[in-house]
């Protein structure tokens, strides 16, 4: 039996499946300033309509447009492969899938949202995107995209990150876009924290603000900001993962999963993978499936579910979600996806519904996971994917325990060669394990108590 | 149509090719120190037995063991893709297809030798590889087989690179290799060196002596060398590469390719691809089959033809090849791999029989070959490879003029992810062109002139 399934270009899917369309209790609405929901109109000077319809679109298919597609032949459809070196190493009886998205150019699932989300504005008249990015994963994709859509790209990168990975900026460039250390010099936000706080090392917060600011100031009004992750066009953008994944599965014989699992940030890979999953189980499938965090940074596990803003300085809508607080700062692990005080609304309220498990993994536990995959399967991993990787393994050695033969899937957002310093540390046993204390969690969520309540 | 072509796990060849079978005058044999033929005994203290009666091998096909395959199945057989954006950005007739070697967990096509030597090896009953690297995708590679078959490996890495490109070294050591910095305080060459020149950047030369040496001190006799280029054995590994493209030419509906297009250092991608092709062109097949080198380096295009050493120090036996002289330093150019003064002598025995033609680009051309391919196909290319783009993307121009649809087939040997700083210098405008002087090159090549001339 072949240890990979590839899908021909004919068969990449050509709709994009809106889990909206199938809860059972309407998603809650975003709040503007006032507690009162944002209309469309309210968000039209950051995105474009086109996009704003699709983020409160209530239709379950919504048309991949064929100029999207033809861009995203370029590596899509993905492989769906068998890890059975691993399976082997693990002496399990469980079938472990992975969906592989680092084959991308810019080497993560980002571009599958990044190239849509640049088509559209493009269609829109847009000229220019801003965004933000932290270890420029989200960065280097959308300037790909933009790139091949004909769109300038400008990206702040969080100061300390430009300075420490001047590799994934070199990567913005090679695809013409214009990266700076954020914060910067260009933008209102930016100079006012440099005078306050000249030695800052930047954060994501700042680097949203200072995004923002660019699009909605232009007086052209030909640009706009862009996000990688999070709201609800973004999830939907992603589901090509998962219904490539189910053509696949089918391709080696398997009727479903019995675990699907994916690493959540703000949401977006795990949300493509497992959407489509999720609504089989909304139709009386049985999965289980886990999306898994760091415990640095426990959104999921230890945040409350709650009204929130998406960006630490507040410019955002207010999202119904788990959060940790608008304000918290994770510890500086090296799965930089995973660093955000939030969660996709729509994952939230999955998880909310019980449709959805969560997880937390320790980067100790999840850079051991990363060298086993390494030295079984053979290639290297992303950080944030580890941490899909532990809780594969670990269901693989319950199905052991249990003499079960399992269908595992996961997603494999991304590879780690450009993030070989976190490995380099660990192999030094420079990395410690780290569990957020209770009081600084605390502290960080009796700031946000006094937002509206989820009923 | 597909723009990619995959072969199921059936599919994948089961035999190497030997070009030394179908070679109308035979191949010169390796002279010893007395200018005379070397025996394979004499070899063995270097390699194992099995592996010299490789290098020495007469048949056309020589079968894959089922395990060497068993561990090839994590990535191969690799997609054959048409680069139909760069085509339609060329605005060219011709049809130009690419085998994805960079799909490899080490990045490159070194894997496809470095684990049937790691195999081979074990089998043979030894414990341990020895060997050089420069940038760091050989001894990658080697570790990752390394790790997989079952031995130690320990790595001598260029001193300038060791500390310029600390994430090859990390990359080794996720795979369990040991890698030091050449000179070492672990052998006598290395410490001699030390003691001359403290300050010395190293070279692939003194790498390759410190390996040698400590493989065969070894008083257990349970350590041999590895090499990952330049060697008949070497280039009959990576013939798989162009025994999968032809049937994955077939699956385009693709009779024969016009053009075949490698890069080449020690020779082994571009023998790779093209030694299936070049037998076709022994046996009457029209076709042209082009190696790429850069000026800076010029081998082939601008060095001798005479017997000379394989390493600096003059450790080797005296090969039949093309040559700048043994003693050559090359300009620190980013395409590491393209570094060596001297080339497979398979390789140069095509070329002196006009099987195979020879170019050489300019690294300011080579990088803009890069940024274009980025920029339509999407993805980034290792230093090396851009040499074959330029190629690639001068014949497609030549066939637009011409107004003929070619068919041309070159080799993706590796991707960039890990030679960023290579673009980030061009981007800057830090490279200048180099052209190699003739005085340093005719100065060079004196110092070989006492060795046996081939007649």
């Amino acid at each position: 039996m072949d240890n990979k399934v590839y899908l021909s270009r004919d068969e990449i899917p050509k709709q994009w499946y809106n889990l909206v369309a199938d809860l059972k209790r309407p998603l809650r609405q975003p709040l503007g300033p006032d507690g009162k929901p944002i209309s469309p109109d309210q968000l039209a000077p950051v995105f474009p309509m086109n996009i704003i319809e699709q983020e409160v679109s209530q239709e379950r298919w919504i048309d991949i447009p064929e100029e999207i597609l033809e861009i995203l032949y370029r590596w899509r459809p993905t492989p769906l492969r068998r890890a059975v070196y691993l399976e082997k190493h693990l002496k399990t009886p469980a079938r472990i899938y992975y969906k592989d998205e680092s084959v991308s150019p810019a080497g993560s699932h980002k571009p599958n949202t990044a190239v849509a989300q640049a088509w559209y504005n493009k269609q829109f008249g847009i000229k220019r995107l801003t965004t933000e990015t932290g270890a420029g994963q989200w960065g280097s994709a959308l300037a790909f995209a933009c790139h091949l859509v004909g769109l300038e790209c400008k990206v702040f990168m969080v100061r300390v990150s430009y300075e420490q990975k001047p590799f994934r900026k070199t990567l913005m460039r090679v695809w013409g876009g214009n990266c700076v250390s954020s914060p910067s010099n260009e933008t209102e936000a930016g100079r006012k924290i440099l005078k306050e706080m000249p030695d800052t090392p930047g954060s994501l917060g700042i680097a949203i603000s200072e995004a923002i600011e660019q699009a909605v100031s232009d007086p052209s009004g030909e640009t706009r900001y862009s996000l990688g992750s999070v709201l609800n066009h973004v999830m939907l953008h992603q589901t090509i993962i998962g219904l490539e994944a189910k053509k696949q599965l089918k391709k080696f014989k398997e009727s479903q999963p019995d675990v699907v699992i994916g690493c959540a940030g703000g949401g977006s890979n795990f949300a493509g993978l497992s959407f489509p999953f999720v609504c089989d189980k909304i139709h009386g499938k049985s999965m289980e499936i886990i999306g898994t965090e760091p415990t640095a940074c426990p959104s999921l596990t230890r945040g409350a579910y709650r009204y929130d803003h998406g960006d630490i300085a507040g410019m955002t809508p207010l999202l119904a979600m788990y959060t940790l607080g608008h304000k918290f700062i994770p510890e500086p692990i090296h799965a930089g996806g995973l660093r955000y005080h939030g969660m996709s609304p729509l994952v939230s309220h999955a998880v909310c519904e019980g449709l959805i498990k969560a997880r937390a993994y320790d980067q100790l536990r999840c850079f051991d996971a990363a060298l086993t995959w390494a030295r079984t399967e053979g290639f290297v991993c992303a950080p944030e994917t580890s941490h899909a990787i532990a809780a594969a393994i670990d269901e693989a050695i319950k199905a052991r325990e249990e003499g079960k033969k399992k269908v595992i899937l996961f997603n494999y957002s991304g590879h780690g060669l450009l993030d070989l310093l976190g490995y380099e540390k660990y192999l030094n046993g420079e990395l410690t394990k780290y569990e957020l204390p209770q009081k600084k969690l605390d502290e960080s969520l009796d700031q946000i108590m006094h937002f509206p309540e989820i009923e």
